[in-house]
C-alpha cells in the first residue's frame, strides 16, 4: 500500500526531498541532477575541492545489507559536502535488543539526523521509511532489493552525457542478469526519460523478465545482434550464486554467449563506450582486454558516482528544508 | 579501595573535570549542567547548530561492552562540539595481544587523546581509570555495570525540567527492574539533590534491592498505589534475560502487574509525563498507546541526551584544562 | 621483479612521494623527516594544535591485517593534518565478492582517494601497490610482513634525537626477536644512515638471522656484553607464538637471558634510554620496574609516532602532487 513514489520524493514546489527511484521523475528534474553533479567536476572530469553545502548536517549510513563499496562512495560524497557522517552497523544495534526497526529510526531522527542513506535487501524499504516512518528526514535510496539503485542509474546517465555528448538519440544495450539487477530498471527509466533512441536488454531467457518490454526496452537473446549500432554497452555484474539455481548455464558458457570480448565489441559503433557498475568479474561477464581497454569508461564511472551522490544529497537536503520551513531560500 | 568520587570528579576550584556519577555532586553543579545543556537547545527544544567548543580535541570512545545507541549519542554530541572522534573496538585492540588494559590506556593518553568516554560491564571501571590510570584525561562514564549511568540520569532531569517546569516539589515514580538498573541509582541521587518531593521505586520484590530506601526513595510493590499524584513516570527497560533467572514472573504477568497502560496512566496526575531510557519493549513494560501517546516524552529525551552529553563533555574538558594549567580562563 | 625502492619512493626532484622503507633514503631526506616531525611538537615534546596541511584530502586506511594501535596512530595523525579518513575493512569489501585486489585499489583511486596507508602481512605489498597498481596515490607503508615498518623506525630516530641530543656517534642495542621483526631492519638502515657509531643486535642464535651483519650491525648472543657503553636500548616485542615453534626457550628462560631488568640496565651507560615499540609484554621482554622507570621513554615514543606519521604523510602528499603537476609550489 504505497503511494506514488514520484510524488513522495518531491516537495510541493517540485524540489527533490527524498531520492528513492528514477521512476516518474521528469526529464527536467533528472537533467537538473546531472547539471548539479557536473558542477562538482572540473573540465577534466575530476572532482573539485570540498564544498560546504552540508556543513553541520548529520548523515547516517543505514546499511541493512553490507556493501562496502556503495557505503564508501556515499561516505566520500558526504565528506566532500562537509557533512558529518555516522556509520551504523544495524546488525549490532538496538534492533538486536528487541527494539522495532521503526523505533530505531525514530530514535535516530530524535538524535537530529538530517539524512538517512538506506541500503536494504527488501524492495521498497527506502520508500516505506520515507512514507511511513521518518518523512522529515531526507531519505536516499542506496539500493533496495531488486527494485532500484537510482544513484547508480544517474551516474550512468552522467557517464553517457559526458562521454557521448548527451543521451538524446543514443542506442544503449544493457547486458546480463536483468532479472536480478536492481539497477537495470532504474537505468531504463532514466534512459527513456532522457531521450535515448533505443534501450536494448540482452541476456538468456531465464534472466530476462517477461515484462521488461513494458518499460520501453527491447529484449534480445542474441548479443551480436543487440550490439549493432550501439553507442553504449552497459555490462551488468553476474551474481555467481545464480549459477547454482540452474538459472544460468556454466560460467564459461555464459561468457561465450554474453561475455564482452574485443571481437564482440567490434560489432558496436567504433566509438561505443563500455560501462559496468563494478565490481567486475574478469573473464565472466567481461574480458580484461575490454575492461582495461580504450573504450572502457568503467573507472571514470566511479568518480562520477561521487559527483552524482553529492548532487542528490545536496538537492534532497535543500528540498526537505524548503518543504518543512515553507518558502524560503534553499540552502 | 576507591576515594570519594565526588572529590575525584572535581578540580580544586570546584569545576567538573570527570563525569563519573551524580552521587555527591552539589545542587549547584547539577543545575549548571542543566543550564549548560539548555544552552544547546533552541526555544522549541531542538539542538542548535554546531559549536566549536571542542575543536581540535580528540575524544576516544572506549566501549568495553557494545551499546550502539549510547555510542552514537556520544559520537553525535562530540561532533556537535566539533571534536575529532576515535572509535576503538577494544576487543580487537592490543589488549588481545597480551597488553594490559592499563598499558592500552596509557598509550591512548600518550597519543594525546583529551577525553575517554568509557562504557564497561564492571561497576567502578570509569572511576578506577580516572583515579588510578589516566587522571589527566577527562573521563566520562557512559555506563558502568549496575553502578551508574549519569548522563542518562541528567538527560532525565533535563526532560523533567523542560516538560514539568522544574524538578522541585515533583513526585516521580521509577518503575521496573530497579535491581539491575544502572540508571535508577543515578536518577534517585539527582532527583533528591534537585529537590523532588518524592521518589518512588516500583517493582516486584525480587527486583527491588533492600537498601534502595537508604537512598531516599520509597519502595512500592503496588503500581496503582505508586502512580497516585505522580508528576513523572519513568519506565525502565526490562532485560528479558532476567526472566530465565527466575527473578521474574512471565512476560505477560510482568506486563499485567508493572506494564504501563492507558488505564494505569490515568491514575497519575492528568498532566503527568511518561519517560523511558530506550530501547523500549512494546507490550512488555509499556503499551504502544502510551509510548506513542500525548503524555510520552520518550523521543524528546533522545535529543536532550545529546545536549546533556555536550554539556558534560564541554565542562569536563574545561575543568580538566583548568586543573592542569592552574588558574586561567577556561576554554 | 621490483625496482629499486629508494627510486620508487622519490619524485624526480628528490621529494618523497611514497614512504615505503628507510632503505636507500639519504641522510638529508631522513633528517628532513625528523625536522618536519619536530615542527609538530612544542618545546615540551607535546603535539601542537591541528594544522590544515591535508585539509580536503582523503586518506584511506587499508589494513589487510588488523592492527588497532597502528591504525589509530595513523588516523590521529591524519586528523591532526585535517584530512578526511576512510577506514576500510578489506575483509568485508568487494574483494570478498570475487573482485581482484587491483580492481579494488583502482576503484579507490577512482573515488579520488589521495593517500593509502597500507598494512599487509606480505613483505613488499606496499611496494607492489606503489609500483604496479596506483603509483599516483601516495602510499605509506604501515608495516609489510617481516620487511619494513618505516614509520616505527623513524619515530625511534626522533626519540633518540630528542632524548640523546642526536644520533651521531651513539651506541644502540636492538634486543630480542630480530628474525621476525619488521622494524629491526628499518631501524638498522636508519641508524647507520644517520651516523650511529655502533648498532648491536642481540638475541638467541635462532632469532638472529645470519645475514644481519651485512646490514652493518654487530651480532651479540650475550646481552650483558652488548649493553656495555650503550646509549640506547631498544627492546623488541616477543611474539609468543614463536615459542611453540621451538625457536625459543621457555618464556622464563628468555626473560633470564634477554629480558631487560634494572640489574641489566645498570650495565649500560648511566644515562641510557630504554625504548620499546609496544605493546609490551611485562615480565617477558621487559621488567615493569624498567618499563615504568626513569630511563624509559616508551610512552614518549607514542606521541612522537604521531608527529612522524604527520611528517611523512604531509611530505608524501606534497611530493606526489609535485610529481604529477610538474614544478609548482608544494602544498
Amino acid at each position: 500500500m504505497m503511494s506514488d513514489p514520484s510524488q513522495l520524493q518531491l516537495a510541493p514546489n517540485g524540489e527533490l526531498r527524498h531520492f528513492l527511484t528514477t521512476e516518474g521523475l521528469s526529464k527536467e528534474l533528472l537533467e537538473s541532477i546531472l547539471t548539479k553533479a557536473s558542477g562538482f567536476l572540473d573540465s577534466k572530469g575530476d572532482l573539485i575541492a570540498k564544498v560546504p553545502l552540508l556543513r553541520g548536517k548529520s548523515v547516517v549510513n543505514l546499511f541493512f545489507e553490507n556493501s562496502t563499496r556503495t557505503r564508501s562512495t556515499f561516505e566520500l560524497a558526504a565528506t566532500r559536502l562537509s557533512a558529518d557522517i555516522l556509520n551504523l552497523d544495524i546488525q549490532r544495534s538496538a534492533t538486536s535488543k528487541g527494539e522495532t526497526l521503526m523505533d530505531t529510526l525514530w530514535n535516530l531522527e530524535a538524535m537530529h539526523a538530517d539524512m538517512f542513506v538506506v541500503r536494504h535487501a527488501d524492495s521498497g524499504a527506502a520508500h516505506f521509511i520515507a512514507e511511513h516512518v521518518t518523512p522529515n528526514v531526507a531519505i536516499i535510496n542506496a539500493g533496495d532489493g531488486r527494485h532500484a539503485h537510482p544513484t547508480q542509474a544517474m551516474l550512468d546517465m552522467l557517464t553517457i552525457q559526458r562521454h557521448k555528448q548527451g543521451i538524446e538519440g543514443k542506442v544503449v544495450a544493457i547486458v546480463g542478469d536483468i532479472l536480478h539487477s536492481r539497477v537495470a530498471r532504474s537505468q531504463i527509466h532514466a534512459l527513456k526519460t532522457l531521450g535515448a533512441a533505443e534501450v536494448r536488454v540482452v541476456g538468456p531467457a531465464t534472466l530476462l523478465p517477461k515484462d521488461i518490454e513494458d518499460l520501453g526496452a527491447k529484449a534480445y537473446y542474441d548479443f551480436s545482434l543487440a550490439l549493432r549500432d550501439c553507442d553504449v554497452v552497459i555490462m551488468l555484474r553476474l551474481q555467481k550464486e545464480r549459477m547454482q539455481n540452474a538459472l544460468l548455464p556454466s560460467e564459461s558458457e555464459f561468457f561465450r554467449l554474453y561475455g564482452l570480448t574485443s571481437e564482440k565489441l567490434a560489432l558496436a559503433k567504433p566509438d561505443a563506450i563500455v560501462m559496468h557498475p563494478g565490481p567486475i568479474n574478469r573473464g565472466v561477464e567481461i574480458e580484461s582486454a575490454v575492461a582495461d581497454g580504450p573504450q572502457s569508461v568503467i573507472l571514470k564511472q566511479v568518480g562520477y558516482g561521487i559527483a552524482v551522490r553529492m548532487a542528490v544529497m545536496a538537492m534532497a537536503m535543500s528540498g526537505q528544508r524548503t518543504n518543512q520551513a515553507g518558502p524560503e531560500a534553499p540552502q
